[in-house]
C-alpha cells in the first residue's frame, strides 16, 4: 500500500498536503501449489497453481478528501486478481444471474463506491460493495473467505447464500455506515436496486403466464455488531427479492481473543440461508494461535441441507489446518490441508475436483502472499 | 489527480525532476439515484443507480516528458468507469460497428494516445482519441455529455451523430493541434483509419455483388475556435466513410459569460447531421449561474429528424434544470430534473425507459462526484 | 517509470523508506503508421495505425520489500495495450488453445507473478511469466519482438513455437532463478500446470475411444546463460504437452559488442521447433549500431519448414532496415522497411496483409514510442 500524498502546485510531496487528500494505490499478490483429490468411483483429482489461498489478490485505488467541517468524500475501486493466469474477475451489473459481464477480465468487482462520510452522522456509500451479510461469514472464519482449501466452501457451495449475485457483494447499492467512536457499536445497512423496468417479466415458459420480475435483484440488509478489548460480535440478515424464490441469509458471528493464553482468538458463526422452499443451515468453530512470528490456523464447519419432503438432509462437513509465517506484515508464506466428508448423499467436494456421493475429499496447499 | 514527480536515483521526490518529467494518475467517481419514467400505453418506469450524471466517471494515467528546445512527449491513457456495478465501456478497433471490443469490462476507450508536441508547430497525437466534431456539444451544454439526464441525449438518439463509432472517439488516429498561444485561436484536424484490406467487401447479399467496403470507418474531421475573455465560439466537421450510407457531422458552439451579471454563462450549439439520405438538425440554448459555492444549470434543447418523403418531421424537445453543490473543487453533490416532449410520432425518452410515441418522459436524480 | 517510496506514517516521502520497499508504476505507448502489402494475384495491401513496432505497449505495477538477510519479496503485474484503439490483450487460463480469456479487454497478459528471493539462493517465482525459450528470440534480435514488422515474425508464423499458448509465456508457472552475481552466468528453470482434471480426456471423434489429455498444457523449459563484457550467449529447450501432438522449441542466441567500432553490436540466433511429426528451424543475423543520438537496425532472417513426405521444404527469408532516433532515454521516434520472400510454396507476409505462394511482401512504417 502506497499513500501518494497530494502534490502541491510546485510538485513537491508533503505530509501537510497529505493531511487534506489522499490517493492510495494498494493490493494483494498470492499464489498456491494445490492439490485436491475426491474419493470414490466417480472422483477426479488436480494440481493447480491457484490464487488468493490466504488473502485474495486485487489491485485497488482509493482516495479520500477532508472537506472540513467533520466531513470528508472518499472512492473506492478495487479489483479482483486471478494472478496464476494474469486475468481478473467478472462483476454483475443488476444483481441477478443473467447480469454477469466482464468474463475472464478486469472490473471494479470488488468495490467500486463513492461515500459522503460525517464523523457525527455517518457515511453515505453509493455503487458496488459488499453486503452487510458478508462480513459475518469472511471475519469469524480463521481462514477468512479466499479462494483457498482452508476457507469455509460449505456455505459457498451450498443454496448459494455467497454464490448469489448478492451473496458477497450488490451492484446498484446505497449504503449507510453508523459513525465511528459509538463505543464499539457499529452498523450498516444497505438496498440495492436490480433495476429491471416497471413491465419487466421473466422469460415466457410456454403455455403459461409471463411472470413478473420488476423487483428481481433486489437486496436489502442490516448488519450491527459489537467490538471492545477481546470481544466482538455482530449479527446479520438479507433478503434478496426473486420471481424463482426468495434468498433470505441471516449469520451471527462471534470471537473472543485470550491475551493471556499467547493471543490465542477463538471465533465462531452460525448461519441459516433460504432460497425459495429449500433451508440450509451451517456452523462454524475456528481458532488462531500466534506462534511467534506466525499463526496456526483450524476450523471445523459443518453445514446441512434441508430439502422438502422425508428423506435425510445431505450433511457435509470440514476439517482444515494451517500454519502462516508473516516474514513481514506485508509478506507471508503459508501451508493449509484440509479435508471434506460427506453424508447423507452429499457430495461436496474441494475447489476444482469432484468426489462421489458419501465420500471424502482431501487436499493440501503451499504458497506465498506479498501486500502493498 | 495526483501529479508524481520522479523519483531521482536516492528516492528522493523533489520538485526539480518534476519539471523534467511527469506521471499523473487521476479519475472521477461519480454515482446517481435516478428515478425515469414515460407516459402512454407502452410506456415503462425505473429506478437505477446510474454513474456519471455530473462528470463522466473515469481512470486514467497520463505523463509528460520535456525534452528541451520547446519539445516534449506525452502519453494518455484513460478509461471510463461504471462505478455503479464496477464495470467498464467497450472501445472500438475499427471505427465500425462490428469492431466493439472489451464489452462489459475495462479498456481505455475514452483515451489511448501517444503525443509529441512543440510548442512553435503544434501537437502530432496517435491513438484513439476525441474526434473534433465531438467537442462542441460537449462544451456549449451546461451538463456536459455525461450520461445523467440533464445532458442533451436528443442529439444521442438521433440519427447516431453521437452514438456512431466516431461519433465521440476515434481509434487508429493521428492528429494534429496548433500551438498554444495563438492569441486566442486554436485549431485541430484529425484523420482516423479503418484498417480495412484493399479488397475488403461487405457481408453479401444474396443475387447481389460484392459492395466494397475498403474505406468504411475513415474519419476526417478540422475544428477551429476562438476563446478570448468572455467570450467563446468554435465551428467543427467531420466525416466519416461507410459503403451503407455516409455519416456526416457539423455543428457551431459559442458561450458568453456576463462578469457582471454574477458570472453568469450563457451558451448555445447548431448542429446538422446526416446519415445516407435522412438528415438531422437541432439546437441547444442553456445558462449556467454561480451562486455561492454551487451553480444552477438550465437548458432547451429541440431536434427534428428529416426523412425522405412528405410526412411530417418527427421532432423531440428538451427541458433540463439542475443545481450543483460544489464542497470543493473535486467533490460536489447534485440533482436534475428533465423532461422530454415528442411530436410527429416521435417516441424519444429519457435514459433507460420508453414512452408511448407524442408521449412524454419525466425523470429525476441526485448523486455525488468525486474528481481526484 | 516512476519509482513510489513507501509513505511512512506522517506521509512524508523519504529515500530512507525507499530502501525498505518500494511500488512502480511503470509502462510503454508506442504507436507507428504502417502500410504493408502482398504480391501476386490473392494478394492484399493495408494501412494502419498499430501499436508497439519499436517497443510493446504496456502499463504495469510492479513493488518490492526487502525483508532482511538478504531476502527480498515482490509482486509484478504488466499488462499489454493496444493503444491504437485503447483495448487490451487476452490472457490464457490453461496453456491450451481453448484457455483464452479477456479478448479485447485489458488483463495482466504480460506478467503477472509474485516471488520470494534471496541473495544466496536465488529467486522462487510463482504466476503468469515468460517462458525461458522464449527470451534468447527477443534478445537477439536488433528489432525485438515487437508487433512492428522488423521483428522475425518468421518464427511467429511457422510452426507456432512464439504463437503457441507457452510460446512467450506460461500460466500456472513455478520458476526458479539462479541469484545474480555468479561471475556473467545466469538461468532459470520453468515448469507450468495445464490444470485438467484427472480424467481429463480430449472431445470425443465418432467412433474412436476418448483421448486422455490430462497434461496438455504442461510446460518445463530451462535456459542457460552467460555475459561478460562485450560477450552474450545465451541456449534454452522447452516442452509443452499436448496429446495431439508435443511441442519442442530449442534455440541458441550470441552477441558480440565492438567498443571500437562505434559501439557495434552484432547478434545472431538459431532455433528449431517441432509440432508433432513436423519440423521448423530458423536463423537469423542481426546489428544494431549507434549514431549520434540514433541507431541504425538490420537483419536477415530463414526460416524453413520440414514437412514429412518427399516434397521441396517451403522456405521464406527476410530483410529489415529501421532506424530509431532517441529524444531521450524515454522518448523516440523511428521507421523501418522490411520485405519477405517466399519459395517451395510458402505464402509468409507482413502483419495484417495476405501474399500469394512464392510472392513477396513489403512495407514500411514510422511511429513514436514514449516509455515511463
Amino acid at each position: 500500500m502506497k499513500k501518494i500524498c497530494a502534490a502541491a502546485a510546485a510538485g513537491l510531496v508533503t505530509s501537510v498536503a497529505c493531511a487534506q487528500s489522499s490517493l492510495t494505490m494498494f493490493g494483494v499478490v498470492d499464489a498456491a501449489v494445490t492439490y485436491t483429490t475426491g474419493s470414490g468411483p466417480a472422483s477426479t483429482s488436480r494440481w493447480q497453481l491457484t490464487n488468493s489461498a490466504n488473502s485474495f489478490s486485487r489491485l485497488g485505488f482509493r482516495g479520500n478528501e477532508d472537506l472540513g467541517g467533520g466531513l470528508s468524500a472518499g472512492f473506492w475501486l478495487e479489483e479482483g486478481l486471478m494472478n496464476d493466469t494474469g486475468t481478473g474477475f467478472p462483476s454483475n451489473t443488476n444483481n441477478q444471474l443473467n447480469g454477469t459481464a466482464g468474463l475472464g477480465t478486469q472490473t471494479f468487482n470488488r468495490r467500486s463506491t463513492v461515500s459522503l462520510t460525517s464523523s457525527t452522522l455517518g457515511e453515505l456509500r453509493l455503487g458496488r460493495d459488499y453486503t452487510p451479510t458478508f462480513w459475518n461469514t469472511a471475519l469469524f472464519d480463521p481462514f477468512g473467505t479466499g479462494s483457498g482449501i482452508g476457507a469455509n466452501q460449505l456455505y459457498f457451495s451450498g443454496l448459494g447464500g455467497l454464490q448469489a449475485p448478492t451473496g458477497t457483494r450488490a451492484s446498484n447499492s446505497i449504503g449507510y455506515f453508523l459513525p465511528a467512536n459509538l463505543g464499539g457499536f457499529y452498523g450498516s445497512v444497505m438496498y440495492a436496486m436490480g433495476e429491471n423496468i416497471s413491465n419487466s417479466t421473466l422469460p415466457a415458459t410456454p403455455g403459461a403466464l409471463p411472470v413478473p420480475n420488476k423487483n428481481d435483484g433486489r437486496y436489502g440488509g442490516i448488519r450491527l455488531g459489537y467490538q471492545s478489548g477481546p470481544f466482538h460480535v455482530s449479527i446479520a440478515t438479507g433478503l434478496t427479492t426473486y420471481a424463482t424464490g426468495d434468498l433470505r441469509v441471516s449469520n451471527l458471528g462471534a470471537s473472543w481473543t485470550f491475551e493471556q493464553l499467547m493471543g490465542l482468538r477463538v471465533m465462531g458463526e452460525y448461519y441459516v440461508e433460504s432460497l425459495g422452499a429449500v433451508d440450509g443451515k451451517g456452523a462454524l468453530l475456528g481458532f488462531i494461535l500466534p506462534v511467534g512470528p506466525g499463526e496456526i490456523k483450524a476450523s471445523y464447519a459443518r453445514y446441512v441441507r434441508q430439502p422438502v419432503g422425508n428423506v435425510p438432509d445431505p450433511t457435509t462437513s470440514k476439517l482444515a489446518l494451517g500454519y502462516v509465517y508473516n516474514f513481514s506484515k506485508r509478506t507471508a508464506v503459508y501451508a493449509t490441508v484440509a479435508r471434506l466428508t460427506n453424508s447423507n448423499g452429499a457430495s461436496q467436494a474441494l475447489t476444482g475436483v469432484t468426489t462421489s456421493p458419501n465420500h471424502a475429499s482431501t487436499g493440501g496447499e503451499t504458497g506465498v502472499r506479498v501486500a502493498f
